[in-house]
């Protein structure tokens, strides 16, 4: 029986120190448009210190994978130019005043502008991936950038309204895990044939690592957004709630809550603020029913479940780093 | 010497029937979403009843070049998709509260769903274009959506200011006459190869055409703003002025005018109101100064440009079609 091996921090980005720094290069060279105001908005954008976590994916996906070829490089910038451009959109639609503890894009440049600078990125990283000459890879890009969009629709049809688990499942896959795993599966487009596995088998179990972690991630960041202060987050905290969005830790108390619970989480999910019932008041019903730990286990299970998706991948320095990967999705603090 | 034979509106109709029926079918097939409101939104904005120039030029050239695939209908869809998109889009950035005399959808839906319905139109606009497996299809489609929303940004730039004659052409290109050129280029793209002309060559003048014709269908367009009612454009009148834009022939008068005529203007540009300057008091400098006439003229002088261009193609239906075009483009009330 093997030991699982599982790499630490500092070994992940001595690993992706150069890619990184090249995608950062990449970034810089894609984000020039002939309308200054554009270039503006996307190096604004894409300096505003992500995680870079769907680059990352990618990297490691096709380093598992023996990949070498510059591809990693422009896909991992077009997945993060294609995150960024989600996230214009959605601040233009949340009214977000903030985003990472700046003022968000829509506050500086307005949204008119916004809104087309949002359209010039999506166009840019679909520009930069037809480059490729791959039509796989673009039909990964396309049909994910659809699911997004319509994901980001559904959750306005259900604000202020009360949503079950399901429905919080397919928001959060919508939201984030499905460009998790489609990062994954880009590295295995991009990879040679292997001799252990076929791509489909490769695309799958790449693909559900991704999806998990991408579950897992979402659920840790829904927490957060409950339980840290606006210092941790660059963001009001709780602003999830604040917009009638109601995430796993408050369906769960919902579903075991008293009627007097229910009904203080109903008030502000309807309200779209803290006026009538006191943030307080709402993590208390949280705790009181240990609906965070519940949300955090299941983020736990899901992250347990991405390391699982990849036990057939043969031990590389790559795999340690997808292994520890999960564990810094769940333990993280912003 | 060979007379030029150009068709009637009736054989025009009659030559396209089949196929504009299929391209409508092709729309009510790609609006469907399982987001509900997506196929509401999309099924609202295809049956707006545009006059659906654009995937009749993608036919005729198509058609011109003795193209039989069915990939006509689909990318004829693909482009009326497209700039039903950019108008989804358009109508929130100019707060637009009609198109073709029915309330604009950003109206009735609200600006956030709206955003997401035009990047969902982008995105199934690509993804149904993806399907030809054609990559030089996919440049000329992703370059162009590139260039048509750098335009409306450059546009919203110079709202309310001073513009000359190249900064007008360098917008309605991007608006209006890259589409139109595209349009015809993907009639080329799938059409068999000819025995006369190299697919470079055809590709050119075919283009040539469709820049020529776009840059005349929007002076046009331009001119009908500033001069038809309310109820025949089916939104208000002088809506370009209102908006802070001048078009070709106010960048005219303004170059010819007095001093009291320029300072007109400027009000006009600058309020974005007719409330210190009436808008018959802008159409009498207009007058005045030839300005409509000069407008008119320069379209028709694209008008036969276009015809031009395609001097070389073999005559055919399609091709006395396309010489019936640039006509029926120049005349239009509306």
């Amino acid at each position: 029986m093997s030991t699982i091996s599982i790499a630490t921090a500092k070994e992940v980005f001595d690993l992706l120190r150069d890619d990184l720094a090249a995608i950062e290069q990449e970034f810089a060279q894609q984000s020039n448009s002939p309308v200054d105001v554009i270039t503006e908005i996307a190096q604004y954008l894409m300096s505003g210190g992500g995680k870079r976590i769907r680059p990352i994916l990618l990297l490691l996906s096709a380093k598992a994978l023996g990949c070498t070829s510059d591809a990693r490089i422009r896909l991992g910038a077009v997945v993060e130019m294609l995150h960024t451009a989600t996230l214009v959109h959605d601040d233009i639609i949340d009214e977000a005043d903030t985003r990472r503890g700046r003022p968000s894009s829509n506050t500086t440049w307005g949204n008119s502008k916004c809104v087309l600078a949002g359209d010039w990125l999506y166009m840019q990283a679909f520009s930069a991936a037809l480059a490729e000459r791959n039509f796989h890879v673009l039909d990964l890009l396309i049909s994910l950038t659809q699911q997004m969009v319509e994901g980001e629709l559904l959750q306005i049809q259900k604000l202020g309204h009360l949503i079950n688990e399901e429905e919080y499942f397919d928001l959060i896959y919508r939201k984030t895990a499905c460009l998790f795993k489609v990062s994954m599966q880009l590295g295995v487009a991009i990879a040679p044939e292997q001799s252990f596995a076929s791509p489909e088998t490769l695309d799958q179990q790449l693909g559900e690592y991704g999806r998990n972690l991408g579950l897992a991630f979402q659920i840790v960041d829904d927490v957060l957004d409950l339980t840290a202060s606006e210092e941790v987050l660059g963001k009001p905290a709780a602003s999830d709630l604040r917009e009638g969005k109601a995430t796993l830790a408050v369906i769960h108390a919902l579903e075991r809550g008293t009627g007097a619970d229910r009904e203080a989480i109903r008030t502000v999910l309807a309200d779209r603020s803290f006026e009538r019932v006191a943030h307080g008041q709402i993590l208390e019903i949280l705790q009181r029913h240990g609906s965070i730990d519940y949300a955090m286990d299941t983020a736990c299970a899901y992250a347990e479940a991405a390391r699982l998706s990849i036990a057939d991948l043969p031990e590389t320095a790559a795999k340690r780093a997808l292994l520890w990967v999960p564990g810094y999705v769940t333990t993280r603090d912003r």
